[in-house]
């Protein structure tokens, strides 16, 4: 691959539609729900084939990044720069600047390839030939997007028209034409018919530009936001940055990049491939990419069934039982459930809301939550306690940390505990125990070669995540209750 | 009431068909699934009204006696001599036939109004007139059984055929007539058959017989069961009776009341009757008897629906989510969720058989277990740790006791704990904690007016139940695991 090509994936999304498995802090990138590792990581292996770990840069914001740091914890060398934070969500167009500035400022002559994090690639050898032919075309001033062949007439894309008598290139099954319009998400009938003609490709929402073509295309068509942008490339590399980014989004429009650039731009050219690819944009889409048991179910997890086709049945550790369902979504999750049928699956973004209005904790995260140095799961919450199981990764610590309203209980599960109590230092074994009074100092630490598993209960008035005053951190997080 | 009146309660049944909500160790009976209290508590009131406490005995088991003590405890002075524990279940013949024995050793007048445990009756009062009614005909030594108007063509229950040429007697809206046939569960045209004729009951299962009736009629017709029942007749009231009971039943036949002799005795009647009556027998049957939302849905728990109808919907404290669903059943407990058709509602019993082949806890008991003392709530269980919450009532205490291979630490988080560790006995605070290292005596006790809750972490190689040893015990239960 040219030494020029940079993969940038967007890993900003919230993905609702996922829900209970996904969370607005642990959204559908996060999720291990097809063949091996996450789709982050299965996104971030795709483009590693061909470009080095130090070329892919991840745009995602303050919340989801330590998730996204610990999923590719193998590359946190090559990745340290490579992390870009926006302050909020604008949609695609402002975090594709973001990274294509970033870019020009190492690279003048970079090439970004920009992928979402979450969506499913299934031929990745293909696609990162069809990456090859794109990254051709875009040296020459191209802004390149695939077009996949659509193989039902699906209502939830974006269609894409290739201009067939302005043929910009080919090489091997690939061919790039000038795009003659985009149509958005089309009714039915609309559908139906652009699947006939064969006219038509869905728009994947993957791109391959230059970093400096994608700007001048931004300057032409969006002003507002190319002088917002404009006002970042001075700060860039220094410490005023991230306060200059701040002030930037606070002002940045909400903008898609095919709203923004690609609908109006002549340079907008359109590969048409088929590398079994699909947004997984439901529950109900699963089943295309998904293998099915013999009664055409998606099955995951502690399912006891009897009966059920064409289902999506997604259950973790407890039993689910399900008979006789057809064409139904079942999603088990520690502490919410969802039961609906494949075609009203879009429908539980409304459930999601709902949750939200009544700040109910099932909408934001789960009850396992990952940090850097493990994980906590609550086991349960009830007036005046809160049990929770702590993992710590061998070798890892909490911070230095006092509680001003709870008292804490230490049970060692597995493993050895070294712990911090005021001026006190010592290790616990499996089966012993220490308590935390309040506004003591401890900390928790793994000094073994295998998991330390402890249980703690705490005690007090008040028991949310923000009671903590970090007094040392490992992990920078003295600001933050992360 | 007629002083010779008995209530005799059947409160053997094993209610798989209400799994998850109901166990084999938690059946139908004891649950809490339509208006104030448990199904065996409404049906103890509706029989108290006329009939006083002492009058009324339980049939159950030696794995519910705990559960059904507890949920009667009000009454447990009356009921002290009134709890007959059936070795095994041989079906109701037995059960009613052990029942008379017990009454006509204690008054040779007594008249047994025999009524499952398990069933719902709305017009309590209605049906107690028609048991006063029924006495009458039982007392001149009639076999008298309820028969149900069908409100529809039932397929699930047997039928009964009066005959309308020979009535026994009538008193307000009540009239006897013997019975012209039996006829077990017919097909669906049959069943349409009987409903449009209106020359047909439903068989209710509930029954009025003087004691030393049916037990002539048992002798007449069932001499094998009969014979051995007379063996217990002598052992009947000594310290010989449980052993002479266990090994009566090991030879007992298991035989339905009605197979045994109403559908054969010249003595059966019948008295035609609507007390809004329901076996409550599936999942599906609950929209007979239970409130319904506007859309025709039974609603419990924790439920956040977006447009469904006609289903039956049962949560907890977890979120369930349900989107659009129709004639559906989605029941969700801590450990175990069941999702399926509301036609297909009775195929729960093969998952149940399922789950107790593969040996899954899930079949047996609840997250939550009643105890004589209070409840424990297994939160998790992980390998070589449990996490228990344990709730001990008002001035009660678990046994002394000890584990051979688990140490225990105990986390109070409401009330207080009096901890007996071998010669010490000290009291805890919310807040405070004590460990227990393994074959160490001990003891947990409530001394407050309140309620105490602590948490209690097992660590240890093997951390069933019956690891251990009771010591003392104010439940009687040294020889028991429960």
């Amino acid at each position: 691959m040219n030494k020029h090509v940079y993969g940038v994936i967007l890993a900003g999304g919230s993905g609702t539609r996922f829900w209970p498995l996904s969370r607005e802090r642990f959204p559908k990138q996060l999720l291990r729900i097809i063949g091996e590792g996450t789709l982050l990581q299965q996104t971030f292996e795709r483009l590693r084939q061909e470009i080095p770990p130090k070329h892919i840069t991840v745009v995602t914001n303050d919340v989801q990044a330590d998730s996204i740091k610990l999923q590719l914890s193998e590359w946190k060398d090559d990745l340290t720069d490579n992390i870009i934070l926006e302050p909020e969500g604008r949609n695609t167009a402002p975090a594709i600047a973001l990274a294509a500035l970033q870019l020009l400022h190492r690279d003048p002559e970079a090439v970004m390839v920009v992928v979402p994090a979450d969506h499913v690639v299934k031929a990745a050898k293909k696609f990162m030939k069809a990456v090859q032919f794109a990254t051709k075309l875009a040296m020459q001033g191209h802004l390149v997007t695939f077009g996949i062949h659509p193989s039902r007439p699906e209502t939830g894309y974006g269609y894409i028209q290739p201009n067939k008598r302005k043929r910009l290139g080919a090489q091997g099954e690939f061919t790039g034409y000038s795009v003659a319009r985009f149509v958005e998400k089309p009714n039915l009938s609309t559908a139906q018919r652009y699947c006939r003609s064969k006219n038509y490709c869905w728009n994947s929402g993957i791109f391959v530009w230059k970093a400096s073509t994608i700007l001048e295309e931004l300057a032409l068509q969006q002003p507002k936001l190319s002088k917002i942008l404009k006002g970042l490339a001075q700060p860039i590399g220094t410490s005023a940055f991230p306060e200059s980014l701040r002030k930037a989004y606070a002002k940045m429009p909400s903008l898609s990049i095919d709203h923004a650039v690609m609908e109006h731009s002549a340079h907008s050219v359109v590969v048409p491939i088929d590398f079994g690819w699909s947004d997984v944009g439901s529950w109900g889409s699963l089943e295309e990419v998904s293998p099915l048991d013999k009664s055409g179910n998606v099955r995951n997890g502690n399912i006891i069934d009897m009966g059920s086709q064409n289902s999506v049945l997604f259950a973790d550790r407890r039993v689910v039982a399900t008979i006789g369902l057809d064409n139904m979504v079942v999603v088990d999750t520690p502490d919410a459930t969802l039961v609906c049928p494949k075609d009203r699956a879009q429908d539980v973004k409304a459930v999601v809301s709902l949750l939200k209005q009544q700040q109910a904790p099932e909408h934001l995260e789960h009850r396992t939550v990952q940090r850097p140095w493990g994980a906590y799961t609550v086991l349960e919450e009830g007036h005046g306690y809160k049990v929770k199981r702590i993992e710590v990764a061998p070798g890892k610590r909490l911070s230095l940390q006092l509680h001003h309203q709870r008292s804490e209980h230490w049970v060692v599960i597995s493993g050895t505990a070294r712990v911090t109590r005021g001026e006190e230092v010592y290790d616990l074994q499996s089966g012993m125990s220490t308590g935390i009074p309040q506004e003591t100092p401890h900390r928790l630490e793994n000094p073994g070669h295998g998991l330390l598993e402890i249980i703690e209960i705490q005690n007090g008035p008040y028991l949310g995540e923000d009671d903590i005053l970090r007094l040392k951190d490992d992990f920078g997080r003295l600001q933050s209750i992360n």
